[in-house]
């Protein structure tokens, strides 16, 4: 069978690097830079014709940037003849543009999906989509992964899970926040937010009994971190001893680490997806590694095995 | 027939603005910015059900953010039931990535042309595209407009053509050069640059006659400007009384000003397919608008007519 290559991109290359070490390769010889008018340049510095690629980048901020670098290499291997090229995206940008809210709205998480295709790409796999139907926008097999069994773990390991009732920010979330609560054999309570008439501030209702208890937030992303700070503070206010929140992916733009370090929350737990600047690092930032979780992922793959998604043995 | 729709992006609002006075229509109401973590959003802020629309948005720099403002547009534009999508792209980056000239290199311009025809246009617009062959990257119309013809009515107007000798920076350019040279009725000069062994300065030899001559170099863009810095000196240097340097793209990118700054070029005379900031409209550039050769172009594809690639009527 044909030899695994991959190759890192800019947007994450730390973890990158885990996932090459979990399967046991080298990360393939390539650079990734800009001309003088910031045009991407690619060179791939080795010779991949008839190897079975993988390519890891997560279209996080900068976006558009990440996204080009990702079009492009496929586009580049793609002529280099590579046998099969498998891209892997821990964290999907625009993900919450995924249907028409309003009229006239792009799709913009279907045309990424269109652009990924085009350009090359034989398979995906992805780390919780913010809906899973993104799915179905790709018309190449879709490999997607869970987070929740990580940070269960992590909370397992810590000894968190006693007197723990896992708390879902708003409706949307329940199953995510089912799927958290039964690794921890711990009970669900669910945040109702209501806006009694319009201008006037949002209600948040708790749903379940938190009083006395340790709550841990979950959510599939936390990005200005307005909902998940509301949300701990309605919890410490119904009698909360401490609250925890989690995500599988730690966006954090604009005021979030600001607003998470003012909140109640006193740890914040997210994977690597999306790697971090030194200054969103916080003491109150956990981040597990999903390099395992991937680098697994690319071996069944490589040798035609099911893709487990119950990755950590904890729960196999 | 239905009605005739133009928008802007943000890549060069002003020349937007041109185009659609030269057509007689207002910009359509639009508002393209960002969430907090740099996605992009869109929004068509009125109905565009059954029209003919006309997108302008050149892939200057920031290009990544500039190509996916176009084809985030174009789902929108599709999704809401234009009648038909044509984008006007003054300046198409990635344009110099056009084939393959080391092993492993991607083809990022045809990459380009697929991304805008999957996200759905209809028909492109373009400007003195680097390579001419790139429009047979497109399998949907091309409209392959001539910026030549603008800039040789700026040097006649000036009277710039008497003792004119018009110059190729290169031999790839000589076609170029011979086009420009027609409309102003003068002879032509091309620079051959030669490098006589490794690691030994690049020596510029002329091909024609200069001395006592008003040379004017002409390029379809300028980018860091060395080659056309030294070439204007090479030219003074071989007897020019002087040299003005003309191209219809401005990318001016890196050390692009402070090189003309320095350099023997008298004028730098390019077109407004790139907008440019302030502190690069220094006092030796003039931009001419092809604000209305494109205007022109729209009216005469929403008539059916053919558009004329000698727009100007100085040469009609
Ligand atoms: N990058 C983004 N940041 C904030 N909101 C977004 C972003 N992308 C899309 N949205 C909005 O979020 C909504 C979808 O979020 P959700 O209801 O959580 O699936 C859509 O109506 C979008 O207008
Ligand atoms: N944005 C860019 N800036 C500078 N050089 C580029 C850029 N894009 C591509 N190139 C290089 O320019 C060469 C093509 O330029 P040309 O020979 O003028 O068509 C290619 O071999 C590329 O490596």
């Amino acid at each position: 069978s044909s030899n695994i290559k991959i190759f890192a991109l800019n947007s994450n290359k730390p973890l990158a690097e885990k996932i090459a070490a979990s399967v046991g390769v080298p990360l393939g010889k390539t650079s990734v830079d800009r001309f003088s008018d910031g045009e991407i340049r690619i060179n791939i510095e080795e010779s991949i014709r008839g190897d079975e690629i993988f390519i890891i980048q997560s279209t996080s901020a900068p976006v558009n940037d990440n996204l080009m670098e990702l079009l492009i290499m496929i586009d580049a291997l793609r002529r280099a003849s590579a046998a099969t090229i498998n891209v892997v995206i821990p964290y999907y940008g625009y993900a919450r543009q995924d249907r028409k809210a309003r009229s006239r709205e792009p799709i913009t998480a279907k045309l990424v999906a269109d652009m990924v295709e085009k350009a090359g790409a034989d398979r995906a796999i992805m780390l919780d989509l913010h809906a899973a139907q993104i799915q179905g926008f790709f018309d190449i097999p879709v490999d997607h992964l869970m987070g929740a069994p990580l940070l269960a773990d992590y909370f397992l390991t810590q000894g968190l899970d006693k007197d723990a009732v896992v708390v879902s920010p708003d409706h949307g979330g329940v199953t995510r926040a089912r799927k958290l609560a039964e690794f921890l054999k711990a009970p669900i309570a669910i945040i109702d937010k209501r806006r009694p008439r319009a201008n006037v501030a949002e209600i948040m209702n708790i749903i379940g009994s938190v009083d006395g208890k340790r709550c841990i937030l979950i959510d599939d992303m936390i990005d200005t971190a307005g909902t998940i700070t509301l949300a701990a503070q309605a919890l410490m206010d119904a009698g909360a001893t401490e609250v925890y929140a989690s995500a599988t992916h730690p966006v954090l733009s604009g005021p979030a680490i600001e607003r998470i370090e003012k909140s109640p929350i006193k740890q914040l737990v997210v994977t690597d997806s999306i790697q971090l600047p030194e200054e969103k690092q916080i003491d109150k930032l956990v981040q597990v590694s999903v390099g395992p979780l991937i680098g697994d992922a690319i071996k069944r793959i490589h040798e035609n095995k099911p893709v487990s998604p119950l990755f950590t043995t904890r729960f196999r």
